[in-house]
């Protein structure tokens, strides 16, 4: 692991869609945000939408005719991959907290690995949106030179105070839930109150003031006054937060969360070199998209801004890309109206 | 009560400063906002330093040697004031959640009995920060024409979802604690760790994303990785939020925190009259100023222009002041250099 300890025979989990080519050299390699599985879109095996269906898929922006398209789901997480929820097989016992610390070079050496195994040496390109990004830039400063495209989508070179401030909120209100217990919580006593609270709080950072002014603005539920309960969630904006709380507790393994939320606010692409600037030369992608929007609070527009200046310094032919979406950070999910032909043009 | 119900003998706590003209024109009154007690500045009677010090004062922009000036407590506040932390004279026990649902405008009536009991019939002018600036536009249009002068810092004529979303949240993690018990604990049993989430988050919207990339950076207290606590809070930025939170933890009383944040989620200014426009036509102050910073999260800054337009509309003389002020929300508390100016010119 990249800051010291190790896993016994970890696996990746990994969907793949569309066809290798002979010359082996039309494969799209995907690193997702937090929380995703590496389910990005539907297949004949698994017919679920993804959680990028209308970006993936057959005649889609990421055109699943023409590439050999590769999710990975992130090392650290609970959707196949080794994490904190999966079995040690040194103990026989689940990792809980006692999984080494995660950084997202780990799961970046996750990417790797999947790539290797499937006996591609070049990537046509490199994908990753929010912290997919981060894992993205960690891939390319770590395995230089095999992505000939690198999208980098609303995401950083590191996490700003804020965007740290609000995780490290979110961390706690799972680790102060007394069901957590130090990490070793059961299906039957499970943190779904510090879950819950911290999804409420993921939410109101990955979308935008302007979207719910939008969608909801004052909009009431009721008009009653109960006086059983004075704080009952009556607004449209509470109970649509509550919906999508409960929606994800269940879903995703507490401990898994806490360790990707750390290796998130861990990541600082400065650390591969004596100062960012330096550790930005080892990336070898000659052509690199930065995509950002403007109503994001959690990696704003201004960083990936930044992160494009520094690319610009070496050989690369770098576009930095500002998109008006209002539906805050998660617009890559939300406002497929400007992210796809954006990015089918890049991969064009 | 503005929303029914009723208090038996309710007080209101208050502090004054200077002294009374003979033609008793020269007071002004400042409502809070949430979580501040009268203690505005400080006095012979008490030389604490006061929630706003630099700003009220002899020779300060509130210049006490000129200016009677009054600070009240809010209504349902725990700092002198009856609030749900009252003991119910009818019952003998604490309000606690039998306290009737609050509002702003009971807030704003609030300041008027105070300034009635002081034999005052007209105001020089009145002065609401935050929650302050809407109880101040609830008295403008509860009791018109008493200020000659209203100045509405960093508020707005109603929540937005956003806010309102981040002060539910507030809420829910105070009444998810298990030791909230309903509304009913004790010091004994007290909701410590919901109040410091709460806290915690309070600040996050209080301040700026700017403000903290600046004071804190990336800056870590340790470099280590100690396996027995591995989400240990190591950045800078975790341990300011903490000594906030344990700060303010013990101070405020949780049921009032409650009520408060409630009311400034229901006030909404369009509620008297048939459209916000009508609403504001109530409004009788001959000169307004209104002031937002351009890095406020909670209430931004288009919201305070949308007020001034509305104030525009009638005879009065309205002033729209724009800080670039990067300390967020509490900008009015942090950035006295280009606050401080502002007042004082206001009321010159």
């Amino acid at each position: 692991m990249h800051r010291g300890g190790s896993l016994l025979n970890p696996t990746i989990a990994y969907e793949t869609w569309g066809e290798l080519s002979p010359q082996r050299d039309n494969a799209i390699l995907i690193f997702t945000g937090l929380s995703p599985s590496a389910h990005a879109a539907s297949s004949a095996e698994d017919p679920e939408p993804g959680w990028w269906e209308e970006m993936v898929g057959p005649g889609r922006a990421i055109d699943t005719r023409r590439f050999f398209v590769i999710c990975v789901n992130s090392l650290g997480s609970c959707f196949g991959s080794t994490g904190a929820a999966s079995i040690n097989p040194e103990t026989g016992q689940p990792y809980q907290r006692h999984f080494p610390v995660l950084s997202l070079e780990d799961v970046s050496r996750g990417g790797w690995e999947v790539v290797r195994h499937l006996g591609i040496e070049k990537l046509y390109a490199t994908v990753g949106p929010s912290m997919g990004g981060m894992s993205a830039l960690g891939f390319e400063i770590l395995f230089p030179g095999l992505s000939q495209r690198l999208l980098i989508i609303s995401s950083a070179t590191h996490a700003l105070p804020f965007a740290t401030a609000l995780r490290s909120l979110q961390r706690e209100m799972i680790r102060r839930d007394p069901n957590w217990s130090d990490g070793s919580y059961s299906a039957k006593n499970f943190p779904t109150m510090g879950m819950q609270l911290a999804r409420k709080l993921g939410m109101i950072t990955y979308r935008s003031a302007d979207e719910w002014e939008e969608r909801f603005g004052r909009e009431r539920n009721s008009e009653d006054f109960s006086v059983d309960d004075p704080f009952a969630l009556t607004f449209e904006i509470e109970t649509y937060l509550e919906h999508h709380a409960n929606k994800f507790t269940g879903q995703f393994d507490p401990n898994c969360y806490l360790y990707l939320s750390r290796a998130s606010d861990l990541f600082d692409v400065a650390d591969h070199g004596s100062s960012v600037e330096e550790a930005i030369k080892r990336i070898k992608s000659p052509r690199v998209m930065v995509v950002g929007v403007v109503s994001d609070i959690l990696y704003p527009l201004h960083q990936q801004s930044e992160l494009a200046s520094l690319l610009r310094s070496g050989e690369r032919d770098v576009e930095f890309v500002e998109l008006p979406s209002i539906q805050g950070h998660d617009s890559f999910l939300a406002d497929m109206d400007n992210f796809c032909p954006v990015v089918a043009e890049f991969l064009d």
